[in-house]
């Protein structure tokens, strides 16, 4: 059908592709199929007596508040409860180092309108998480990428990458995703020391830092950086780092935030104002009451129960039924891990014949910024329930065995 | 303090200013200070009672998928609601014509995402909606201006601006912001019909079409497209229709809707992926059971019996205290009025002296592309209590009649 629409599209949209994941999900989310390919927590553990509790006592305390257009930095008292958890990891901001966002997804669009011009580079891990390309894609970013092992990005490998002069680097050191890899905190010393060095900034992304499994929480590149120049109480510097209620509360409330010096947070809530004016009053009152009393912290310990039994499981399974040549990382924390096929395979082609047989996860090309990674696949396994995870490794082993590989 | 982010910024950021009304909001929050600045619905009548039992029901019958990841277009059964509403008023769109987005403000923001490259002209209306121009700064849009009286446009000035060659039109034809001027039917017809004449598309915004207090019904640009266009069921051309839930039920939840064609849908759909993934599950199917069973129309009835009453009192009080030579509209709906003052009077000059009064409004050059309205001024009258109304018109009046302009 012909409208007056019909070539009117802005240039930037030939660089928008929808994501794959998204996609795939459409597929995967037909019944009978166990799904690894979303990034998706186990819905069965969301507080939702809480969260009854918490918009009954808001609507009767708050209700024209909460209703009501707020301020597009976000509600002062939750600013002030994430300035609190922050300095509980030794990160010393207060509520105006603080803005709240629709999502995760959000800052990183903001950050993607504030700071690119189109071409300029930007440093990435490789794989790296997609949203991020696809927020930054539309701003037309070109990339540089270090590869990424079980111990986060190779940074013996980022210095030649660094002196190609790129805007800023993205990493995501806690759980990443999509490899489940974690940056040792001697790299991330030397990360930061090499940031300095080159004179690059740093976008940390850590929305799944609180779900750590086993061993101890390692300092966030923004502590090392606040160390590294003297932990200036207001300084915040070279870091803007974000992190997200979707893991640790629920995904469906959209609240994320990012932490950088009042400066930027300035330049973000102008682009913001612009974007979607502000993120939801009332969501972001009712997480306020329903993280108030300490339940957050409460509420991490379940998850992290329920989703390292899950990891063992999925762990167990693909010991158990891989055939030779399938390796997989071994994730200490977060929702995924990242599995290798042989040099032959093609995990797209595989993706087909798993789905017939009822097993979804995503193919790993999607997250590497300059291509690669033909033969490897994200699985998550916090979406799955135990019998569920089991199965579908089975299948999707089966699956692997068949097909010429 | 000195940090590896200065300098980095991008070009586009220039662009960004914040808005003048959301920085005078500051002020004007300020305690015995009576604001006409904002454009905030009554909070006194949102329906509180009737989202604390939809939250308690969505979270009973919903709970797990209310707090789960969602759809980048929006809850299907939400979108079912919007298209029969639609409908009503002989827009024959279905689900698939529409996209749930973070209020109008992200609709606006991803339509210029789409469809704004760099310098492209777009034509709005003068005065117009600033958040627009906020929004579309950011691609760094240029615009040409057609100016609005109390019938809307002035469709006898459209054919020149036309003639410049503009990628799209926006148009806010009921109770515009700010103005509160109401498009005619008679320059809808001529505007439809200029439009596809040379070739120019339509933004349609109705935040305010049913908050009509007096008059009947006029029927939606959209309609008079697909009515040129022999009623297609499946056109739904020309016109792209923006609408919200914020004036209706309440703006802290966030929720507005863009109609369009699927065509158009799928790349704002791949656009609000990388924005923000989606609007929150939550308060999308809360938003749908409070609105399911018809309660949203008779809500509306009692919106406008509150504003109507407001609107006459704030009238009435300009008539009885305002001196000669200052003018203003009579809005037949929506939230706002516009008045005029004499040549010679800088309304940016008078808000200064009007807050020291405790009374405020929003100086009129905001609301223009290409500078202008130096003596005009946007009054929001839904907000205020009516005693509250009274006495700030008169400390306006007082304040415009000591003011040597």
């Amino acid at each position: 059908m012909q409208t007056l629409w019909d070539d009117r599209y802005a240039l930037r949209t030939n660089s928008m592709k929808g994501s794959a994941i998204r996609e795939l999900l459409k597929i995967t989310q037909m019944p009978d199929v166990i799904s690894f390919a979303g990034g998706m927590p186990a819905p069965e553990i969301f507080p939702v007596e809480e969260f009854k509790e918490a918009c009954i006592r808001v609507l009767d305390q708050h209700g024209p508040e909460a209703l009501q257009y707020g301020t597009t930095d976000g509600y002062l008292p939750l600013r002030e409860m994430i300035s609190r958890h922050s300095n509980q990891y030794g990160i010393k901001v207060t509520a105006e180092n603080i803005m709240i966002t629709s999502g995760s997804q959000q800052a990183l669009d903001l950050l993607g309108k504030i700071f690119i011009n189109p071409g300029d580079r930007i440093l990435v891990e490789s794989p790296t998480y997609l949203g991020a390309l696809q927020a930054w894609n539309t701003y037309n970013a070109q990339y540089v990428t270090v590869p990424v092992d079980e111990d986060g990005m190779q940074v013996d490998k980022l210095e030649m990458a660094l002196r190609s002069g790129p805007k800023f680097m993205y990493v995501l050191p806690n759980f990443q995703n999509p490899s489940g890899g974690t940056l040792s905190l001697e790299r991330r010393h030397k990360l930061v020391e090499l940031a300095d060095q080159y004179g690059v900034p740093i976008v940390e992304d850590d929305p799944y830092g609180q779900l750590r499994f086993e061993g101890k929480h390692i300092p966030t590149l923004e502590y090392l950086d606040d160390q590294s120049h003297g932990n200036n109480a207001s300084y915040h510097g070279n870091v803007i780092y974000l992190s997200t209620f979707s893991k640790i509360l629920a995904p469906g409330i959209r609240l994320a935030w990012v932490v950088a010096t009042p400066e930027i947070i300035q330049k973000l809530v102008m682009a913001k104002q612009g974007a979607d004016l502000h993120t939801s009053t009332f969501n972001q009152i009712v997480a306020f009451e329903v993280g108030r009393r300490g339940f957050i912290d409460e509420h991490i310990k379940k998850i992290n129960e329920v989703y390292r039994e899950r990891r063992d499981i999925m762990l167990e399974e693909l010991e158990k039924n891989m055939p030779e040549g399938v390796k997989w990382t071994r994730p200490l924390g977060g929702l995924f891990l990242w599995a290798s096929l042989p040099e032959q395979c093609n995990t797209k082609d595989l993706f087909v014949k798993a789905v017939e047989r009822k097993v979804a996860f995503v193919p790993g090309t999607s997250f590497f910024a300059n291509g690669g990674g033909h033969n490897t696949m994200r699985l998550n396994f916090s979406n799955a329930k135990p019998e569920m995870i089991r199965l579908g490794i089975q299948r999707l082993a089966n699956t692997i065995k068949e097909s010429i590989c």
